[in-house]
């Protein structure tokens, strides 16, 4: 008996829910298409009718999560938007290591996903990354309002790649653990002062 | 017939070299104990001989990476020393990023490598991540004499942990790449926006 559209986009959601959940409660190596089908109900073969491969649902996983922060940078920015520039930015990063820890195994997946050499990552994934990145040009021109476009959004990356490093390296326990009050006031420290120099001076005439 | 010391120390050496070998040539994924086995030619239990584990050999091999690394920032130091010390925090950015482009598969193993859980780092292979931290203090210390050995320690790695951020998220091709000359140009202004912010509100006094 054939399905009908409704009930696909059913067993799609139940799929992602699933494949979320696990990653979330035991990791990304402890995820396999075998353990999803069981959680889901559901044959392996039928999770790729839905997606095209063990990456693809992966990616559509993680872009989820990258989703589910992008909603909280928003709402930040709502809640912040009276705010001096440097508390925002400081906010941002701050939200970003509440991010990192509260949803560890997740976000862990987000880097931790390597796709098969050759393979590079869809538009639609990446783009997902770069809408994160862009919500740090709006502080950044506020900074430095002569920065084009194009410099606004490489030093958003930036940015947010600096922040994503001292988060990383610290919380993966690998280079031993640094206390989170510590690890907060690192963050605060280097925004505030790559803001300060920023303001003294804008990179729009250098870069 | 038993091997002598001399014997043993020369097949460490050569377990060493060929896991090393391996993991520049193809990436640690594709480096197994059968591979080195037969690039090394001896039996697979003659390495455990040596190493408790594969993990062991791993970290062994990448010390070596990271003391190569320790090497070129003690050279940079001896060469920059009469350099402002915003142009000696560049010089280090910039020598990472050339590591990192030249040695991609060893600097890659540094960080994909992963204990198994409940195992935590070896004091012996942190403490080489650990002194190229302390690279850096030297340079902060100028900005901000003030800085205690702790805040210094604890900066220097953050910023440390910022460079490898920006590096990694650009050349790991997940996220588009960055083209080398804009890559450069983004540690550099970060570099120098953060020396101008520390240099004008001295963190030892907030930290």
């Amino acid at each position: 008996m054939p399905i009908s559209a409704e009930q696909k986009e059913e067993l799609t959601q139940r799929i992602l829910d699933v494949t979320e959940r696990q990653i979330a409660e035991n990791g990304l190596a402890a995820v396999s298409t075998r353990s999803i089908a069981r959680g889901a109900g559901c044959s392996g073969g039928s999770i790729y009718t839905r997606f095209s491969d063990f990456d693809d649902l992966v990616l559509a996983v993680n872009s989820r999560v990258l989703s589910r922060f992008g909603s909280i940078l928003a709402d930040l920015r709502e809640s912040a938007r009276n705010l001096p520039v440097e508390q925002r930015l400081c906010g941002m990063a701050d939200a970003y290591l509440d991010f990192a820890l509260g949803e560890r195994n997740a976000w862990s997946a987000l880097f931790e996903h390597r796709l098969p050499d050759g393979r590079s990552l869809p538009d639609w994934h990446r783009d997902d990354h770069y809408r994160l990145f862009a919500m740090i040009e709006e502080p950044l021109l506020e900074l430095d309002p002569k920065l084009t476009p194009a410099q606004a959004a490489a030093l958003a990356r930036t940015i947010y790649s600096a922040v994503h490093g001292i988060v990383s390296l610290s919380i993966e326990d690998r280079l031993g653990r640094v206390d989170e009050a510590s690890l907060r006031g690192q963050l605060r420290l280097v925004i505030l002062a790559l803001a300060a120099g920023l303001r003294q001076t804008p990179p729009s005439g250098s870069l």
